[in-house]
């Protein structure tokens, strides 16, 4: 970025992460003690400023993470909320817990709407005042660094700006370093978020030590944040891939690139994330989905599996002259990557981008291109699904180049499923599959059955994968490192008739990934179609020749 | 919403969804044309003033699509690019395949950025201005409604202002109803939308003639659109869901209840979306979710699934004495609904609710009530998912309640798939199933294979459904007039396992379509599972009496 100012003529703009916290809230995620200080780790080494760990005391996973947290150069903040009313901060067993924690930061939630001071703590404005106030002193007279997150601000200082107002001064003036703008309901859009910021920085709280915490309920939470930050606030608070009660949090996997990237924020601000740790956001946004078992959404801004893939024609056709025609930034900045996806849709200089991708270069012009073409648009009329399996137009593609070679020929198989009653009076199922391949002039029968180790039968298609990996002679040791990681099962509409349309990631030792597609009115026959072209795709990849005889 | 002014005092402001269009631009998306005109009709039910149809003579589906377009209210729209150099607008063939579709109104992309006239078109940058007024003017003298997408037109601003609105200028000229300014390749952010949308107002072109188009690259597409409105753009083009390359397009489903429910927009303008269509939005976001075969995103604004769920302790409890407490709308307005974890008395209504929509009355604070929501969540971890899935709901309830008959019980089956070469050396593959079923004190037998009337092999589901549905003695009668209309298939995590979850649509000759699910790691017992409740609660729905011996 060449307009970028030199570090330290730009102003510091604080991240503060609340994955641990607000992500927990997220419907079906509950962290174990060891998944919270593994991401408390990557959040480190990504380089935020605050990483918020939980509320302590509030339950048995969150008070043995605080006594096993890791040390983090973050600044480890704990969460909890302003004193009750009717004894003294020293004296609310509630905050005591919090305060136990020892973090050298603290962030005390505490009403500023005077609808929720009456209608959910049910006590006077003043009592509400006096509890945020003798809070904040508690922890400053305490040695922490104290933040007080004024909850459903927005929707307050709309209702009543006075009495919001008088609450972020009580914060303010008992010692708070920062005084968080929640927008806890997420319905404020971002014009709003930035005119009430302004007049909350018109009202005497400087904008350094204002916070910024948004929810995406209207689908705005990043844009909010950035408002806010336009408006001259200086923390983020937000969460890796946007976890967070009902719609998330403002998700700081799109946030983190768009500070470091885009010139209005370069240009003006720096943050704790280096251009190194930003090549690997996409891994970390990656490891919390392994971590949640969440599958990836594919159109996330930057760390998305599509965020850089060119589907159209045009587009894909400029991106061969100069990617800045439809990249907003290098996708390697982010450890993303450049797509060129098979489809219909695509000419040939789309189809020459992607055949290139995968080694092989052919002339423009080539006729066989022309063919390649055809083939693709022909088997997507019976239902097959280029763009979603690479492998598998790769395979076409080398088929009609004459670059396809033949390593082996599966001659016939057979498989049963079969479900009865053990002699326990248990409905058990089992499957068996019987492959025979020939390879070379040899032929090789193989049968494997369904079980795991555990004893559970995985279906048909588990059995005949086991039966057809189990022996292919020379080239077992390639295909020994490989594994299934997803397989994806649609009805579609192949010619008249619904087909089924099979979709099998793969990956092996190596950790390359791959997918392979196979159609059939018969679903085992469609998973099979696609299981072998998995094989075929990675012989190929491990340079290995045929067994000729 | 009683600060708005009636309707006629406020400015229209208009939708183009282009989900049929660049929606298509999806990694994995392809539409068939019958897919198309469900998708156009729920649109035009929906209220949206303009349905781009997709780009005619680009591909067959879409050619087909435009043969074949339903009638509609909004104004249907052909998709396009400008005239090519070197020839009339009148002589252009790929022109002459948008105006041939004979849709009421036209929308043509052009370059802007002469970075992309001089890198991707390679003609001068008078050319290009030549091309633009000549295809406008085209489109006018034909009697078409003629909108300009300007693309690329932000990035072209932020280089060369005097060219990108010499460019808008040609096409206002020249007499397009809309120039629609396209933030291309996504990167711009809402900021910078408003200040540059305010110039081009101040330069001249109408903001009643200036419609936006965002991408949601940096995840600020939605807030983009709003504040081109915010600084007098007159359309919002986008799509269902966020559909669209890369990261999607600007997100209608988030949008337009924003428009319609948000003060700063509901008091200033009106769309031709209804409230009562509004109520109607998460059924039509599910619908285009269920075309795609598409996991419903949970965290989706407005109508995920989680987002008006309430997981935090303190946040349910305050919503028990105010909803709006933590709710910054009524779920109920866009068709969502509160959902509270399971345990508590909320839970239970919603149940009640649920059984008695079947015609089971349960009352309120019946233990067994808790016992089915016990098990409703047991099942739930281990893959099921009942909300798509009522009728196995149903019986799993009458299962707990006492009241589900035994009308057959299945001893075992058996289904094989074989793959092999004909005499003819043709790979054949048939699939044949077993099953033996115990009615009263009688054992049945039944076979089947898989063959159709067409000879084609549909697989070990379809051989086993036959052989179950063949001969169920007294049961007979009431099952022939059932068929299976679709069936869905996803890999879901069921415990620590990867398990398969099959979803069976049936329907029955008095039009009644009833949902059911199978969870299982084998995928054909995942399927029979399914079936087994299909039968079953036709057979109570018609009011069958088990047969006892």
């Amino acid at each position: 970025m060449s307009n970028v100012p030199p570090a330290g003529q730009r102003e510091r703009l604080y991240l503060y992460d609340t994955t641990l916290r607000d992500g927990q809230q997220t419907q079906g995620v509950q962290f174990s003690t060891a998944e919270k200080q593994q991401i408390a780790r990557a959040l480190d080494a990504l380089g935020v400023d605050y990483i918020e760990g939980g509320w302590p005391g509030a339950n048995p996973t969150d008070s043995e993470f605080f006594d096993q947290r890791p040390e983090t150069r973050a600044t480890f903040t704990a969460f909890g909320m302003t004193k009750r009313t009717g004894r003294s901060a020293a004296n609310d067993d509630v905050l005591a817990a919090v305060m136990n924690a020892g973090t050298p930061a603290v962030c005390l939630v505490g009403k500023t709407h005077d609808f929720h001071v009456a209608t959910a703590l049910g006590i006077s404005e003043d009592e509400n005042l006096a509890a945020i106030k003798d809070s904040v002193a508690h922890l400053v007279a305490q040695g922490r660094e104290a933040l007080f997150d004024a909850e459903h601000f927005f929707d307050g200082f709309k209702s009543n700006p006075t009495y919001a107002l008088a609450c972020l001064k009580a914060a303010h003036q008992a010692g708070a370093r920062w005084i968080v703008l929640c927008d806890t309901n997420g319905g404020t859009l971002p014009a709003e978020i930035h005119r009430i910021v302004t007049q909350v920085i018109a009202e005497g709280i400087p904008g350094a030590q204002l916070g910024i915490h948004c929810h995406d309920d209207t689908g705005n939470a990043v844009a909010g944040s950035l408002a806010a930050v336009d408006a001259g606030a200086r923390q983020i608070q937000g969460t890796l891939n946007g976890l967070g009660e009902r719609c998330g949090n403002a998700n700081l996997t799109s946030l983190i690139p768009t500070l470091l990237l885009k010139p209005p924020y370069a240009a003006r601000f720096e943050t704790g994330v280096t251009q190194e740790a930003l090549a690997d956001l996409l891994r970390v946004s990656r490891q919390l989905d392994d971590i949640l078992n969440r599958v990836p959404i594919r159109a996330a801004a930057y760390v998305g599996a599509s965020a850089f893939t060119h589907k159209a024609g045009l587009h894909a056709s400029a991106i061969l002259k100069d990617p800045s025609t439809y990249e907003h930034i290098d996708p390697a900045l982010v450890g993303n990557a450049r797509v060129i996806p098979m489809s219909n849709q695509a000419g040939q200089s789309n189809l020459r981008a992607r055949l290139k991708a995968a080694g092989i270069e052919v002339e423009a012009g080539d006729p066989r291109l022309a063919r390649i073409l055809d083939v693709v648009k022909e088997r997507e009329d019976q239902g097959y699904a280029y763009d979603a399996a690479q492998a598998s137009f790769e395979l076409l593609a080398r088929n009609e180049l004459g670059l396809l070679p033949q390593f082996f020929e599966v001659k016939r198989y057979r498989v049963s499923v079969e479900r009865r009653k053990n002699r326990y009076d248990q409905m058990i199922s089992m499957s068996e599959a019987v492959v025979v391949v020939k390879i070379g002039g040899d032929k090789v029968l193989s049968v494997s059955e369904s079980m795991d180790e555990s004893g559970t039968d995985r279906g048909p298609v588990n059995a005949l994968s086991k039966a057809l990996t189990k022996d292919l002679g020379p080239y077992q040791a390639a295909i020994d490192d490989m594994h299934l990681v997803d397989y994806k099962v649609r009805i579609t509409q192949g010619g008249t008739d619904a087909v089924t349309r099979v979709i099998i990631d793969s990956e092996d030792g190596q950790g390359r990934r791959w997918s392979t597609v196979g159609v059939s009115a018969n679903l085992v026959d469609a998973s099979f179609t696609a299981l072998l072209d998995a094989i075929n795709w990675k012989l190929i990849r491990d340079g290995l020749a045929p067994v000729t005889r």
